[in-house]
């Protein structure tokens, strides 16, 4: 059977909400997401390999790329350009594979924006205190940087609501559970079937 | 820890969609699935159990539940009236159920309009040429009534397109995996989970 288009997933969430637990553990559940890989300006750090940590690029060729539309969602940090192209995140599509977007709140809104068919998903923590307790139970923050996230987390938590799906993660095997199911239901959706359903009607 | 609250999902497919079978498999997945029984005006047959079947009531209740807006859905098949009453799907839904419904085309779209917050599934065999196959299989049905089916299926799947989901049948277990997966999906909609960011937030 021909493999179906695969669907591309925007998740974001809250530092402390425990996103790369849930994306290994999503892992183990499926063999069929791909991730993209970002384009940036600043070069390369040691051991950084060109094409699988970042695409290392010029401000030239990607101010270029910006006028063209050829990302997803761009953005500068500290003087350095960032950008998800959109190329490589369709040739994953293409051949059928899901692509995750670990993304924050701003980038995610450009790519919703971009791709009003991707499915969006918000990570939390349970709550705020559970963040905090977290937080802490790292041991390696410093106060003011926790309580910075904390606000940040307070501010993200707003725009949940902007979000298909949320998931609180009491557990990482539920979040990744769910998370799974909502790649897998966003495959069912009709506008994923209808070319098979009007095939099959001829 | 409570338990969230329910979903609601209507499921339709035409006759040889092989719906009883996926049923099957996703009650062997999950157990917090209620069925909604339907009202009937027509007379009990030996066996049937009332409040079990059916909810057996008269022609004069029947009309003021449908004054009344009591039911999710009513129609008139042959003589006599059969309906969804809303209240104990709503008890189910309260205390943590999610509520099936299994329900051809025209009570679904009545459903959908009243409930917009339900998960709406079409299901259907692979193919017409399949379904036929299928019906073909079974060699208890007379050729009218085979061409009789294809027809209706071939009308219902016009509609699938006013569905959220469509799950195409090619295997049972696939396709109960898929409605499993849509169910955890539609609990972590973001209208399920925005109470529960807002209370964290608080």
């Amino acid at each position: 059977m021909k493999r179906d288009k695969g669907i591309l997933i925007v998740l974001s969430g809250p530092s402390g909400s425990g996103k790369s637990t849930v994306i290994s553990a999503l892992l183990k559940r499926r063999d069929d997401i791909r991730f993209s890989v970002s384009a940036t300006t600043r070069p390369p750090r040691p051991g950084e390999v060109d094409g699988k940590d970042y695409y290392f690029i010029g401000r030239d060729a990607f101010e270029r790329m910006v006028d063209e539309g050829a990302f997803l969602e761009h953005a500068e940090y500290v003087g350095n350009c960032y950008g998800t192209p959109a190329a490589p995140v369709d040739a994953d599509l293409d051949a059928g594979y899901n692509v995750l977007l670990d993304i924050e709140v701003q980038g995610a809104a450009q790519v919703l924006a971009a791709r009003p068919d991707a499915v969006s998903v918000f990570l939390c923590p349970p709550s705020l205190d559970e963040l905090e307790r977290r937080l802490r139970g790292r041991g390696t923050d410093a106060e003011e940087k926790i309580k910075s996230r904390l606000a940040t987390a307070r501010r993200e938590y707003t725009v949940a609501g902007n979000y298909d799906y949320i998931i609180v993660n009491d557990d990482a095997e539920t979040a990744a559970v769910e998370l799974d199911a909502i790649i897998t239901a966003g495959q069912c959706r009709r506008g994923m079937r209808l070319k098979f359903i009007q095939e099959g009607v001829m």
